[in-house]
């Protein structure tokens, strides 16, 4: 194991919960590289917990092992895996549709149940309420430090058996392609799209060209402009809208030096879709 | 020492202050492993610092050094100190209250008073507002560090002498227990009471048990309603209140999947008062 | 190298992106100790990325390599560079002004184009929006570890030709001296200036001294009041105006225990100035 350890959660940066994970992260083992990817995924969001990890995990070493927590069902009986994904690297996470972009994007090698009568934190047993730092800070930090290996974890589950969110999904309509807003980019608000990118490549679309584009909340038509495809957002004027290829390697809609989601006040879901055609 | 030392303040992350402080320590010693445990505390608010170091610190192990800067009272004549604790830590702090729940929960051992003309960055006399980088980080890093042991800190102050912020307390009451609203469990929004568990238990009162809850403000009712005491959310329906015992061993009331705080208006300190009963 | 590597951008900390700058520098080098001085830079905001490096590099241990990415030309002709100050520390970032305050203040020793045919992450040609991850980051990394060396970066620029924002400057008036509004104290809402603490000295201005502060917005009185020279917050009331040297040895303006910018409505730049006299 490379000894990095990646957390993830809802529970923002405010409290004291982060560092009790660490804390007892680093009661396992003083080796531990602990980073993390982001703690503000918004209360009780598994769709955005799943994405972030998508977006994230092909760009870390072979046998990092991450750690999500997004968990409202903290105490009922969903149960506590960790996946070996197909990149070498491990998601601990309770099971209930955080694995579902990894799974189909990256791909999923094998799944175990953690084994709480071994991989719990000793003394915790009277706490139901923080299994982040009970249960999966302290499995993933055993995992990570060595201390345990994937056969350790307890026992293996069926991958075809995890739960999953329901993913928004993408269609070539007449001449081009319709999907929905998966996720914002931060702070930027520019807006990530359902749509692969090789999708618009069997459409035949290039740099280059100007697309209709129109966003529907609910079916009502809220934005309809013509929008150039191009590389980057400085190939369009400052305040230009620009269709381009977000880092996850899916269509994305930004205004250049703007915010195209406060601009328009577009959200994320199924029910915002958007199509853009020639 | 282990070389793990722990950042917490009110600076927010918005600006250079914590790199500034991070940089300096690391001018100390490459060996450092810095680590954050929150800078959101709230402006000039000492009672959060101190129970957000009484929520972690038994969690980190033996030997870290913690450095708490909540410091309304900088260059005033507050000292600045250093306390051991009983579980074997180091708190670095203004002597401003920052002590009090772990003085209370965990406990210290000895305290010794800064002596700023050994442990102060060098360079910086001049400098007379940032005493986080210029004293604090720079004597915390040196102790994790190892370039002082406890005695270099300077001389010894009598722990009955240290600064202490009002506890809220709680009591027995006809039936049941009465406390207030310590604080908020961050983002979630669920209150956490000053009744430790223990007074629960001393009730009779179970899992199952439903509790007449009553929460005042300045003495005017502002909330009254039968809730389940349960081990954990998903106890209870989606929407439901629920009292459960939180990660630090008192007791707390939330909405399962919901912001109580935010639901009715309820705020935190020694106005907010609390009943539970039978 | 000291393996230091230190990031700062304007992405915020809601997302992947800064997740996955790391993991690619630990692909780079697991040896790597990565920090962050803030991902809180306003959206776009050279000034501010620019202000925050130079209150900070001199902090840090020589050799230690900054990366800052507020890069609103991402994709245009704009240059990335790597600059090495004359205080041996390193600074990666898009030639669009965030070198200027440490050119002024800290001095730059030589500036070197980054040859994205050698310095650019495998596989990422076809991405064109993230060059925070794809050349910053991966450049950023290389350098930190002793992959490349400086000459390693690519071919040297002059540094006179490097691209700077307007600084605020400062004069000396009858009595006194008037400045601008450089940037605020993080959450604290203090008023840091363009004046730098000598010209005070040139001024004769002592501790204790009252003097006429008045701030205009586009040349609009917006504030007039006697306020104290002082060397910390805690010499004046609570809720009393103070000036001060702030922790980069230019004079503020506070509020002790308040918040000044909130107070009256007090922005930040070239037309809020500011003039202090005797």
């Amino acid at each position: 194991m490379n000894k990095l350890l990646v957390f993830q959660s809802d529970f923002g940066m405010e409290d004291g919960a982060i560092s009790a994970m660490e804390g007892v992260s680093f009661g396992v083992s003083s080796e531990l590289n602990i980073r993390h990817l982001t703690h503000n995924i918004p209360a009780f969001n598994i769709f955005e917990a799943s994405y972030r990890l998508f977006q994230t995990v092909n760009y870390w070493p072979e046998g990092t092992v991450f750690v999500s927590i997004v968990d409202p069902g903290v105490g009922s009986n969903r149960k506590s895996v960790v996946a070996k994904l197909k990149n070498g690297s491990y998601i601990v996470t309770p099971d209930n549709g955080t694995l579902t972009h990894v799974n189909e994007f990256v791909g999923i090698e094998a799944v175990r149940e953690i084994d709480e009568t071994k991989n719990r934190l000793k003394g915790s047993s009277e706490s139901y309420t923080f299994h982040g730092r009970d249960v999966y800070a302290y499995t993933g930090a055993r995992l990570a430090a060595g201390v345990i290996d994937f056969e350790g974890v307890g026992p293996e589950l069926n991958v075809k058996d995890i739960q999953k969110v329901k993913l928004f999904g993408c269609n070539r309509i007449e001449g081009g392609v319709e999907g929905a807003v998966d996720i914002l980019d931060g702070r930027f608000g520019s807006l990530w799209t359902s749509i692969p990118r090789s999708m618009f490549d069997e459409c035949g679309f290039r740099y280059g060209d100007v697309l209709e584009t129109e966003i529907y909340h609910d079916g009502k038509k809220v934005y309809s402009k013509k929008v150039k495809y191009e590389t980057s957002f400085s190939k369009v004027d400052i305040s230009d809208p620009i269709i381009y290829m977000n880092s996850a390697n899916h269509m994305a809609l930004a205004i250049n030096q703007g915010n195209f989601s406060k601009a328009y006040g577009i959200g994320t879901g199924s029910n915002w879709t958007i199509t853009m055609k020639k």
